[in-house]
């Protein structure tokens, strides 16, 4: 199985290399991916230079597990027509789809959220919900799953729903050991939610 | 006050992208750089692909805040003595030396944590400490500070590590506010280290 990344100007550093930390644990992971708009150099908001490879002729066998991350650069995304098509198409196509932190707004946009349960970002909450109103947004949570969608809270909240997930899909002993692995004390209580309570 | 970020083939992603994230959020860090040994794209153990630049050419002013990750590749750079001479240099221009995991390996090779106290990845702490008999390793910590030194457990720890390190040059308060924007719950104690018992 691979799992492709979608990277965009300003992605937030640990939306993607959280998730992707953990899941280059997962034996099952063959290949991991990452895609832009025009492929080349795409910036995190911490000046990580990630070399990635243009979506467009990137030659995708449906059945992969998608990531999306968010950060200071989805306000800008959600205003870009041809990149919210291509992350519902590549949405459509995907196993599996997790979105981190305002990541979730830009699948939100896409409509492929519409009447899902889903979550976000806790300190810009308000400003997520507002700009799509059709999804069923939940506060309080660690990280949400709707089917085969799973969304998380902010930024470090992707690695615990990574785990999550493998816990759902693997089995919980995998994403137990992967997580002693690499030293993180995983909050494993999807409900959990601290920082649900610290931003109103 | 500039981050040096050293890489090699086959780093551990969080290693490095963790405190990565963390000094991102920092106002006092203006730039941060990729440096390698020979520049152009390094990737890591989890496949991402970073574009570098070569340490050699790259016009560093001293004083900056050196980051040395660790993974999988150490096993092989701690024979590369060229490299090893390259991080020496690195290190003793630098203001402040942070070693995530197994990059302390990498540091303790270059001589410069002979007599100092220093922590590392627990998994492989055995294998570590044979390798550099001359460091104070401590096994039971999250991370350690000996001067302008600091070194922390595997992985995850660097997370950790890096917010200590803001709470003692910028003020606790600084720290915490990272920690609560990123919704990352911050092991704030460094001596509480849960996986030093896990790995005998």
């Amino acid at each position: 199985m691979d799992l492709v990344v979608v990277l965009f100007p300003e992605f937030e550093t640990l939306d993607a290399f959280g998730p992707v930390e953990i899941f280059g644990k997962l034996e099952e992971i063959s290949k991991i991916y990452f895609v832009s708009m025009r492929g080349g150099p795409i910036f995190s908001s911490q000046q990580v230079p990630v070399a990635t490879e243009d979506l467009h002729h990137f030659p995708l066998e449906p059945g992969y597990i998608l990531l999306i991350p968010g950060g200071a650069g989805t306000r800008k995304e959600i205003c870009n027509e041809e990149f919210l098509s291509e992350i519902r198409k590549l949405t459509i196509q995907a196993q599996f789809v997790l979105s981190v932190c305002t990541g979730s707004l830009l699948l939100a946009m896409t409509g492929l959220l519409d009447s899902k349960k889903a979550t976000t970002n806790k300190r810009v909450y308000n400003w997520v919900i507002h700009q799509a109103q059709d999804v069923k947004w939940i506060k309080r949570a660690r990280w949400v799953k709707d089917g085969n969608i799973y969304t998380s809270s902010g930024v470090s909240a992707g690695m615990d729903m990574a785990l999550g997930f493998i816990a759902d899909n693997f089995g919980i002993e995998r994403a137990g050991n992967i997580s002693k692995g690499i030293e993180y004390i995983w909050n494993s209580d999807c409900d959990d939610d601290i920082f649900s309570e610290l931003y109103q």
